[in-house]
């Protein structure tokens, strides 16, 4: 076993100079604990000229990023083009029809084409994954195909993308409202130009699906989950949540059950005593919980050159290991189809904000609407009026089923008590 | 790849029957997930007429256990027998001579014949896996053995002891002192009749040890591991740490670096903004740092059957899917001797507390004691007398060589002020 895994790189962005980084640094000790040294054979990606901080010189470098999938001298591409569809997923569908591996940090086009994929790499016998795709560094998916594999999954939720739990962490510390804190995330390079698939929660919903498909043997179903992002969070809502003994988390949640997957990236109020909780700034974390294992928590940093580095070139050392089992753990055939789980018919507690203006009776308009739909209210805070005279009424139900909930908003939607849109979010159990 | 993975299972205590119930009930699943079924072929305990709540009049019985090593009907031996030598090493060693894999939950055996072992098993070409010997269920010799395997890993540190961490999170919510609290634990069954092994440090120094081989591809070195448990912590120490934003946990760590292995067990002082601050009751956690990856940070049920079983089949299924590599990822020939490195060097800050006569001139000769061994420090705090007289000082030093914490402590031994021994903990930094 002393042949070298021979890789190509398409794309050199900051994740794949990083790649080239830590083969750079940690080669030797690679090679020992992979059986066999990792050797780069070729790189591509637009621009030539680019300094990228890494000497390029010693790799041959291809023009056509789309010949790598056919590169005799390669075992291995790493895609790190990203994009759901396009050059990426060319390349990786010409490669596994190759009987080339491939490994990709590209959650987009995993939660897209990931089972077609999986079929084409297990009709090759060869490796497709994408470790990198969740939660960056963090070993997540590793250890729900390998180090969970023993039990069946029942949830599986976590906060999946830095930038919110940025946002959030940042409005909670400083007390400051979301677009201020955008603005400075952006300018700190912590928040895309264009943030939208972060904030609102697509990029949470991708790596969502993907780590259902894991946890339950489910097909992926990206177009199923139900996504809300942070845009609408007031630092009121956060400051309402710490006083109940919460903090505010986009969390994304899914869960197998009778009624089909259940797939939500949401904002929730987590207990203090959840560890979700305590994860602030950019970190990611996963939560497992199996039916013998219990619990299983993992931290760590879900986004960086470094981290996805890290597990790219994890996958890279699992391949160099004889590692070639099916993408999912279970052939891509044995995944279920399951429906999309009906919310209406979950049961929980929900925190409700709404602005409302200041008179006579709106109290009593928004609690008749609670009665009226069947919501029991635990608790409800009125906080006095804003410079623009509305207030701020923040309510916590007992649990209750979600189709309640929706209906007493519906009663209320269109009230002219109400200024904007009300704040539903849902309650994390400890 | 329908043929079955064909296991002997040797002691059937919780864990072993935790095995045959998790096979039971997520047999389909496993056999989907590991490509092919996972057959119990033969069992074997001291006692066969010990009801364990599980049918085992379908598994051959068989009386002699040393004999599973060569059952020519078995591919891996399950080993369930426990101790550190005796029954479970002979049998281990046998079945690994003979050709067979070997899973195992014994942390005592690993830790002081891993080596051996590993060599043996890669002699043979067969497996040798342990993940249930760290930290339960949590997948965290995984997690580095393959998750975190692209990284120079510097720092490995963690919770390893859920009696421990049970006790102190008991003794801070309750304010009770650590006799009265264990006394509890054993009542309620969380503690060992004997429990020494937990409450003096040794099962999670057992554990370190282990995790150290795996982070920095040195030799296991059990017997070069500082301990010191958790007997002598007073309610009062967990008091004065809350007051300065800590909480006491039993931590181990270890560093590897220049001077040689650093490993130590002792309690030490963790800030509330580090995880390990948020691990409570008899919870496991782990924190390992990597040169690309960060911070990771695993968390789950360290012991009891389900979290233990979880971890052992975890292992067969890798063993099932062809999971043969070197235990210690690398080779054991390839694992570096490495000297223990003298903690004196290692500089860091340190809560110390003294129990001292409650007469003139003595904080003027703790003081002294401090200044001439060059401590300089932070803080300090004197608490009024107990019912016996005595008074609590407690004192924070600035960051400075343990090794002149240790000079100053000399320079007080023997001094008719004080009171019993001062208690000396390690302050984590976030």
């Amino acid at each position: 076993m002393t042949e070298p895994l021979r890789v190509a790189i398409a794309g050199l962005g900051t994740v794949g100079a990083g790649v080239i980084r830590l083969l750079d640094a940690n080669g030797a000790l690679i090679a020992r604990r992979a059986g066999r040294p990792i050797e780069i054979v070729a790189v591509s990606a637009r621009d030539r000229a680019k300094d990228r901080g890494v000497d390029l010189s010693r790799f041959d470098w291809v023009d056509d990023t789309a010949s790598l999938a056919a590169d005799a001298r390669a075992d291995v591409v790493v895609e790190l083009v990203g994009g759901a569809d396009g050059p990426a997923l060319t390349l990786t569908r010409a490669a596994l029809a190759n009987g080339k591996s491939v490994v990709t940090a590209n959650k987009a086009m995993i939660a897209h084409h990931g089972l077609e994929l999986a079929r084409a790499a297990e009709g090759r016998g060869v490796a497709l994954k994408f470790e990198a795709a969740v939660a960056g560094g963090v070993p997540v998916i590793k250890g729900l195909r390998e180090g969970a594999a023993a039990n069946e999954i029942g949830h599986v939720y976590g906060i999946l993308n830095g930038t919110c739990n940025f946002i959030l962490s940042k409005m909670e510390a400083e007390g400051r409202d979301f677009a201020e804190v955008l603005d400075e995330a952006q300018r700190l390079g912590f928040a895309e130009a264009d943030p939208s698939f972060d904030i609102d929660g697509v990029d949470a919903a991708h790596k969502l699906s993907i780590l259902a498909s894991f946890a339950f043997g489910t097909r992926p179903a990206f177009s199923d989950v139900a996504i809300t992002g942070v845009r609408h969070v007031l630092a009121a809502d956060i400051a309402e949540a710490a006083t109940l003994g919460y903090r505010v988390r986009l969390v994304g949640v899914a869960e197998a059950g009778k009624n089909g997957l259940f797939q939500r990236v949401h904002p929730h109020l987590v207990p203090l005593d959840h560890p979700l909780a305590h994860v602030t700034g950019s970190l990611n974390a996963v939560v497992a919980e199996g039916n013998f294992v219990g619990r299983l928590f993992f931290q760590g940093r879900g986004a960086g050159d470094g981290p996805t580095a890290s597990a790219v070139v994890a996958d890279l050392i699992d391949i160099a290991r004889g590692e070639f089992g099916p993408p999912y753990a279970e052939p891509a055939e044995a995944l279920a189809e399951q429906p999309a789980a009906p919310t209406g018919e979950r049961r929980g507690r929900a925190y409700l904000r709404l602005m409302v203006a200041d008179k006579v009776g709106v109290l009593a308009e928004i609690a008749a609407a609670m009665r009226d739909a069947g919501v029991s209210i635990e608790r409800l805070m009125q906080r006095g009026a804003n410079a623009d005279g509305s207030v701020l009424v923040a309510i916590v139900t007992h649990e209750g089923p979600e189709r309640a909930v929706a209906a007493s908003l519906d009663r209320l939607r269109g009230s002219p008590s109400l200024v904007g849109e009300p704040m539903w979010m849902h309650i994390l159990e400890s």
